[in-house]
């Protein structure tokens, strides 16, 4: 018949990641084990980025192959999964795309946030999704450290020594930091597709400017030497958030197909 | 010695309330576990409300009595007290104040906020701090019906029937009901003092009145009628957070005390 393309919301906390693992609680296997109730037959979910453990999602998005008209319409799938899915986790759109529709390589950009709490106790609500940095940090300083690395760029500096990722060339369209309410700090981040754990060395890096650690000029050094060692720390996931994907229209697209 | 003042934050999912009950984990309990470690001795914390279980605080307010020079400085405890108290109760502020304060008698005025969802589906992230509404809400309407409620009034009929409190009358200093980020909804209350429940059956009526369930003018009958049954439901206790508590300015006082 076609192909759905669904947007989704989990808090990472209690999922061991977004990849099914065996015995494990993670995104996919809930999502699947949904998918299999509203379905009623084996459906996986294909989706545009593999969060690490502890990472959050309010706009991940998978796709399905629905090789039949499914039982429940497409349209009403996102209040009709939220009976067969977990309260950590929730559909929050559904639509038919184009058969060309890929989750993961048909990605224009994607938005991850990463949250720092900067007060000198963790805020209790926010404390899940936010990192505690109880230090002063000089947000001038990280934003102009955070241009150094704008543009096409070698990355391997700001990937996991063990990546299996053979290119690390990724092109960062945009990385601002800003502050938000309370004494909440976000490092927005926006590029097509990125290294393993590049987003959370990246901040770990601009919060070592922050804290002035490092200077500006260090980020052009860190990223010649195509060496981790040389970057900040890897910040812990559960600051990190994936917010939003974006798709070129025409593979939205479903043609003719009455919805 | 004196008196010192805590301002506590604490996330109420995990907690049977605010006061102390054998073999139950409370915050009081874990708030005064702490004191006696910081202190050495144990160290009872008077509260300004007892929340009841499932109800959150971001600005609670206890008194603990010193008759000695603590071992810690007071000015200290925020810092310290981080390091014994669990991760979803922590201490804002701590300051000396004068012999006459009392958290719970002093009180000039306690803000409330009880926080809606009204999207499709619940936000991941705020699932614990928010009830899910799914509805439209008429906002107008709700204002409307909450300024009847402003002032001194009987609210017989918005206490739980079983409520152990005497004198019925209490005064209304702030009722309004504003849109907040996402599809969030806040309900904000302001009294010096409040019955059993009554913010949350106020919230449930006003919910009512936004599904047009309720007219505004049934307001007036309600309170009239001094009669639980008549009011909306209760609303549920996780979407109910205690903001902020203020104090006249000669109890905070501690006159010639170095700090």
């Amino acid at each position: 018949m076609g192909k759905a393309k669904l947007r989704i919301a989990y808090d990472g906390t209690e999922f061991h990641g977004f990849q099914k693992q065996e015995g494990l609680r993670t995104v996919q296997g809930e999502l699947e084990r949904a998918l299999l109730e509203l379905l009623g037959v084996p459906t996986p979910a294909m989706a545009a980025s593999r969060t690490d453990a502890g990472v959050h999602a309010i706009g991940q998005v998978v796709h399905v192959d629905l090789p039949f008209e499914p039982r429940v319409p497409v349209a009403s799938w996102v209040r009709a999964l939220q009976a067969y899915l977990p309260r950590d986790l929730s559909c929050t759109d559904a639509m038919w795309v184009s058969d060309a529709f890929d989750a993961r390589h048909s990605v224009l950009w994607k938005q991850y946030r990463y949250t720092v709490d900067t007060g000198r106790v963790p805020h209790v609500f926010t404390r899940m999704y936010a990192t505690h940095v109880p230090y002063s940090l000089d947000v001038p300083a990280m934003n102009l450290a955070a241009t150094r690395c704008l543009g096409e760029h070698d990355f391997t500096s700001f990937c996991t020594a063990y990546a299996q990722q053979a290119k690390k060339i990724r092109t960062l369209y945009s990385f601002q930091i800003v502050r938000g309410p309370e004494n909440l700090m976000y490092f927005d981040v926006v590029g097509r597709s990125f290294l393993h754990n590049m987003v959370r060395i990246l901040v770990g890096t601009m919060i070592e400017v922050g804290r002035g650690r490092l200077s500006v000029g260090a980020l052009d050094t860190i990223l010649r030497a195509r060496d981790r060692r040389m970057a900040g720390p890897t910040a812990p996931p559960h600051g990190l958030c994936l917010c939003q994907i974006e798709y070129p229209r025409d593979v939205l697209q479903t043609g003719d197909r009455s919805l």
